[in-house]
């Protein structure tokens, strides 16, 4: 098994990079992860995408399941940094990162030594029921990946597979929160006991959750309950009477409408209010508010800290649970290393959520939302120890490195780059707007927006699309001014083509 | 770094094992995965459980989340084969297994192999967003994994993270199959699709699914409102007015007892057509069944094959979904691949669920349950081409080393002890039962069974419960003869103790 892996020339060259990495590291010399592990210079298209290969590839996995999301097939042996390779040997430089879930790029060596590592060997091997029989650097590896980089005030983590799933039981830990305080913290009674066992009354109210229309939290039913930006994630599916409310319409640049925003997030948190009057009186009580800290899904939609810090107050007021949802805004893509700490709230979100760039789902919480008994926020694995080693590494990489700082000078050039574009091709760009590297740019329509990411992935840039036209970055937390230099200058170049 | 490994003593083990392994392999002689490779000849037990160790990291544990359900810490560097070891040097026979969640118990050379073969390097370091950008390999992988133990007549699969997503796509699957037949194809109207953004009919119709009292499908909300088997479960939880008829309640042993069983699953039957028309008058149509094909949280309840075969009539009668949940039955543990191969179906179910042993969750379905549009089942990640690659080893010794023969012989030779020791300890033990090694006892009371439980556990054997009074066993597919005898040794033991 050695040895094979030392006659494998992939492994051979990722071995030496390892080797490099962790040179630098140990003598302390400035790298960001070595000015990004084997990625190379430029982009390179061979062929259209999908590929030949590609196209082959999928005829055969549509044998198989649906492939109508499929794009194309790649290479991962031959991805490095911020450069994906597909099968058919074009190398793109990737702003996507699957769907925004890779926060070191590919094949980064930090991540290569934590899968290789022998101290993790049984980690990787043997997958615990971790709600029962945790191992016993658990609580060292909740510690380094996931308590060292708690929101500000929070102290509680509870790991799971997915974001969904995150959203689900943080949703639930909320829904059990508000009945143990309707019973002031008594035991339940033999009829809810019952009732419940079968979904009636009293055991199982009709208790909601107020969320946002264009939102997107996840896709069963609970976290689909409260997700509202498509019709293809919800059409023909059961769902509860739970109140949405529009969220607001802001215009942009933030900074020159601010009264104008004001207003609009005013009259927001009014209808949020009223809303809760009315989903009360009517006899669906709301037990809590879901909200992402920039709308990414829905269209890369942002709303000010005055507004998050009036969504807080309104919570905290009617004693009713607070979710942020950072599944896609986490792990340091904002600058920050959690999105809802640009909002300076007065307290902290009830419930958090995470996963993503996080490689693992979970959430943190407030100790009062962790149900008291056992087995209630629950399942088979509850999370993966697995993915916890590689965040551990990854957290490591982040503050050693400081790739808030990067994130935050990326971000600054690529939005103030968008701008200057937008300047310059008014009838085509418009909304420039961002918060690190999470930034967007609008289309006229989707049909215009979606010829860009065509024409774009044609010259070697892989973007991701939200919203009804819009183009939306979400690139590693290693993406630097050099790659936005890189794709300004084709966007550029497409931009003029589209013009004509 | 591959020093590092070399150096390390428990790798130096588990590298001899795996070449051991390798040339039992290549030379064709038989074996059980060496028999089993590292395990000891029998328990070892130093302290109680929990002992100090483990108390002081639940103590450490509890300032981060709740530890209600924890039993203990483990040490899985040193668990091997069907033994678990714990941090206080404590070693279980474990017939429990992470929840029935280890196909080949602890440390199995061919798992380690998977986790350090060079090729496999970049499946476990960079996950994809496997809907969109699947690598090179994964339609291999998934033949191999996956299509290669189809169940019969079933040829399409998904790949998802858990169960509890398996499930909740699963049904989706369902919904919208029904849909597209209530419309005949026809493409939704814009009412639909507007209306189904903010959670309301006609794009989200009220459709239901029934499923069985004391059933167990997962914690997500949808896949809760079909799980009836504990409070602790649904407690405090808004669920939706499905519904629900209750399980066949057979007497033991199943073939004593066939006429008054039959006449059981008849009355079940009716009642399950009642229950159809019942909904479907009350404006709350309902889109399909889901089952266990045996309820395994709820207690090890068995129907027979008829029963099953009635609810596959009445499903394609009203042309409305079947799923089979075998998250907890499949992957060999009755002896066949999956329980439902036992039923004799005239047709296959239109979705099957699996997760747990199968390392991955997922479902296998009907051509006609895919949706025609991409997106619509489908998240972030869709599962994890790190769980497939392992998989895949597990699926290959499952038929190299012909563990489902393994799993016939331990199962039926587990069955017959238990009958025997049922029939010497008349007033504790009741309804032995079991397919293959998924084997249950019942006993008088929760008190007597845990007080076993814990006895047992003291002598080195780890076992679970589940329904309200029953034990039941859930070890890995390389479960042998002999560790029966160890277990029935210890059970007689603590039996003879109970009874006085």
């Amino acid at each position: 098994m050695l040895a094979a892996r030392r006659i494998n020339p992939l492994f051979r060259n990722i071995e030496k990079t390892v080797k490099n990495y962790d040179r630098h590291v140990s003598t302390g010399s400035s790298l960001l992860s070595m000015d990004v592990a084997n990625e190379p210079d430029v982009p390179k298209m061979v062929t259209d995408i999908p590929g030949p290969k590609s196209k082959q590839l999928i005829k055969e996995l549509a044998q198989i399941q649906n492939v109508g999301a499929v794009h194309f097939f790649c290479d991962y042996d031959n991805s490095h940094g911020n450069y994906l390779a597909d099968v058919d040997g074009n190398v793109m430089l990737d702003l996507y990162t699957q769907i925004s879930s890779l926060p070191l790029g590919y094949n980064h060596p930090a991540i290569i030594n934590a899968v290789s590592k022998p101290e993790n060997l049984s980690t990787f091997v043997n997958r615990p029921a971790l709600g029962v029989y945790p191992p016993a650097d658990w609580v060292s590896r909740l510690q380094n990946a996931l308590l060292s980089v708690c929101p500000p005030g929070m102290t509680k983590v509870q790991t799971m597979a997915c974001g969904a799933c995150s959203v689900e039981h943080g949703l639930k830990a909320i829904f059990i929160k508000y009945m143990n305080d309707q019973r002031s913290g008594e035991a339940p009674s033999m009829e809810e006991m019952d009732s419940c066992r079968v979904n009636k009354a009293p055991g199982s109210p009709p208790l909601t959750i107020l969320s946002f229309d264009n939102g997107f939290h996840g896709r069963t039913m609970g976290a689909l309950a409260c997700t509202h930006s498509k019709w293809l994630h919800k059409l023909d599916l059961p769902q509860p009477d739970w109140p949405v409310v529009r969220f607001p319409d802001l215009k942009y640049p933030l900074e020159c409408n601010t009264a104008e925003n004001k207003a609009e997030e005013s009259k927001v948190l009014e209808e949020v209010e009223d809303k809760i009057e009315e989903y009360n009186k009517k006899g669906l009580p709301v037990a809590g508010i879901i909200i992402e800290p920039v709308q990414c899904e829905g269209g890369d939609n942002f709303a000010s800290k005055e507004f998050f810090q009036g969504l807080r107050d309104i919570t905290n007021k009617r004693k009713i649970g607070f979710l942020v949802d950072e599944v896609q805004t986490g792990c340091g893509v904002t600058g920050k290393f959690w999105a809802h700490e640009h909002f300076n709230l007065t307290d902290t979100p009830d419930v958090v959520t995470f996963s993503k760039k996080m490689l693992t789902g979970g959430f943190y919480q407030k100790e009062s939302f962790i149900p008291k008994e056992g087995y209630r926020i629950f399942n088979t694995w509850v999370g993966d120890p697995g993915k916890i080693a590689l965040l551990e590494e990854v957290v490591k990489v982040i503050k050693e490195e400081n790739l808030l700082d990067n994130v935050k000078v990326t971000g600054n050039y690529l939005l103030s780059n968008l701008e200057q574009m937008q300047t310059k091709y008014p009838g085509i760009l418009s909304k420039a707007r961002g918060l690190g590297t999470l930034c967007a740019v609008d289309f006229p329509d989707a049909a215009t927006r979606d010829k860009v990411i065509g024409y774009l992935r044609a010259k070697g840039v892989h973007t991701g699309a939200c919203g009804e036209a819009t183009l939306r970055f979400r690139p590693t937390l290693l993406f630097q001014n050099k790659h936005v230099d890189l794709f300004m200058e084709r966007f550029d170049d497409v931009l003029s083509q589209v013009k004509k």
